[in-house]
């Protein structure tokens, strides 16, 4: 699966492998904080077409609270077929098929929450622009065919799954970019559609779905505070600012984009949402390329061309203070599992005192007038 | 001046040593984006006690522009005298010495628009909370010394210099922490009282000064429009954004700030900041150890003690597709320059389209209700 122009596992792969011990220990300090401690997930069974990874954010103790323990979970995966057919409901069998696997070792890894990654359940043909067939993956939050495939899952590991979908509204068959949640008893506790859209190169999504109309909601779930950031909104720092004002211990940036695109800002923009607002963010991104039927260009001056991607993985959870995890491998499909002690995220802010710092009136007075027409920046000659 | 704690130069130093090149490129291809050239600084005279890097950020060329290219310089030092006396223009002098040194080269690589660090004039002695005499460093940002002592170099070399220091307001006697512009005649252009002030360990500075009452100007230079985010503004998205709403084309983040408290941090929130905005961004950081004649606490349960630091260095560059230069050493003095074309602030704004898709009137209204007493946060359960 791994692309010939793409085959180099991961940064962390080549730094161990070349930098002694006692130097990779400063450079790790540097680039990626706190060193942390792997979990024991033997319960996993060991597969060969993908990676388990797992590591423990730990908060210190306190004498007027207890530690508030969660596992999340994050996948990352290629498509079933990556030479994609028009048959939508075989198309989402092969994936399911391949998705079902890694989640049942979530599962078996006693992850509370796990979030998939963006519009999981197909091909991510936006890049072709055509409505027909790919439209038809759009589906229903509360009652489509990849609500309901999970629902089974949630209940049988007692486990919450973020679900990003294409969602077809029932109602005015309008489509939206959708994280469904679904709780531990199978329930569809709520949906939030994607703010910010991209309009860039191969990722034209307008062409599909509007600006999300749900705000910035935050999922109360049995396992903590959790909120969604699609993908293209991980650009965005007021973006991530609501979810974290609206009370988000944890917030999944469920993602899918390509080498020579964004990788230079991957490891940044989740991470420094994690620090700006003291909650911890897991950042997910899809693995590998996907072949389409039809012809389609890029927006580059490029020849047309049928395949799209590679899509660089690398998905990563970063805590309040910075600190995070090595990425999943650039290529290989992957389940990367973090216990959290959700209590640091206070531990953290009380350290920094952003939220004291914030001047939020401030912000609102120049906003307010940043936003109108009339609008006169404030220069100095 | 290298504390035996703290001996290694750098990250880029211990990537360059034990990786091979063509591994090494794809490191750095993740870490710190394109490959930038290097620019021939042979007009500067090598001197042993600091280094000098620079490099050069391209644009695309365009039909309808020219070219519009700025050599920035940031500093980074070392104050004079390690072991700080109570003799404030004693101190001062030394700083004068050392820093105007670098000062001269910055001016023989034909820099325009040079920023040094913050509160350069002084040792940073915020950590000991004694206001005398430590407060007798704070001076006119019209007429005070450092100003003086600038505008002569800023007409010799035709350069725009931004001198942070500690501001004595002339009228109440109130002290800021302010930046001062002073444009390449040698004329006080303005200046911007830090907005965000840390309460942190050493850092408790709110003993000193206050938020700042300065808004977010942008100061329109013969060399394009430039900021000042002070150091701790750092930690602060909406800071940014207000510096790239009033039309900022580079901001600098003139700082200092310690091993062991921010290091991780570093790498992430100037640079997430010029990807967000669409500006440069230029973080300076100050280097090396300071100790005070009397003992002071740092909030951390350890014993009393008298040094304080190690300030970590390691400045930089980003422009805003993510590209970062190298840092300057963790350990050493530095100047580094790098010439920028900022045609690419728009060449950027225009593939990723993040100033059309920010919606800010959705957020003016959230943040709104969100400052209010009454707010109520978006949950979902």
């Amino acid at each position: 699966m791994t692309s010939e122009e793409e085959p180099f596992h991961s940064v962390e792969s080549i730094l161990q492998e070349f930098i002694p011990e006692e130097k990779l220990r400063l450079v790790n300090s540097v680039l990626y904080g706190e060193t942390l401690r792997k979990l024991d997930l033997s319960s996993a069974e060991a597969e060969s077409n993908f990676d388990v990874a797992g590591y423990k954010f730990e908060a210190k103790p306190e004498s007027s609270r207890q530690p508030r323990i969660v596992r999340v979970g994050v996948i990352q995966n290629h498509i079933g077929n990556p030479v994609v057919s028009t048959n939508v409901p075989q198309e989402r069998s092969a994936i399911y098929e391949r998705v079902g696997r890694i989640i049942h070792q979530a599962g078996r890894c006693g992850v509370n929450v796990l979030c998939l990654q963006e519009a999981w359940p197909m091909p991510f043909a936006f890049c072709t622009r055509e409505k027909h067939p790919w439209c038809e993956f759009a589906e229903s939050a509360i009652d489509g065919p990849s609500t309901k495939f999970l629902q089974a899952l949630c209940t049988k590991y007692n486990m919450v799954i973020v679900s990003p979908i294409l969602e077809r509204d029932d109602v005015t068959d309008v489509i939206w970019n959708t994280a469904v949640v679904i709780d531990n008893h199978g329930r569809v506790l709520g949906k939030h559609r994607k703010n910010h859209i991209p309009r860039v190169g191969d990722f034209n999504e307008s062409t599909y779905y509007f600006e999300g109309n749900t705000g910035h909601p935050v999922f109360e779930t049995e396992f903590g505070r959790i909120a969604i950031n699609i993908c293209y909104g991980r650009h965005h720092p007021l973006n991530w600012l609501m979810f974290g004002l609206n009370g988000a211990e944890i917030v999944f940036n469920p993602s899918a984009t390509i080498t020579g695109l964004s990788e230079p800002l991957w490891g940044i923009e989740a991470r420094n949402a994690a620090v700006a607002n003291g909650y911890f963010t897991c950042a997910i991104n899809r693995v590998g390329s996907e072949e389409f039927p039809n012809q389609f260009t890029s927006g580059d001056g490029k020849p047309a061309h049928t395949k799209f991607g590679h899509f660089y993985g690398s998905s990563y959870i970063t805590a309040p203070n910075g600190t995070r995890t090595p990425g999943l491998s650039r290529t290989r499909d992957g389940l990367l599992v973090a216990e959290l002690d959700l209590n640091l995220n206070r531990q953290v802010r009380d350290i920094w005192g952003f939220q004291m710092t914030q001047r939020l009136p401030l912000y609102v007075d120049s906003l307010t007038k940043a936003s109108e027409l009339s609008f006169e920046p404030q220069r100095m000659k």
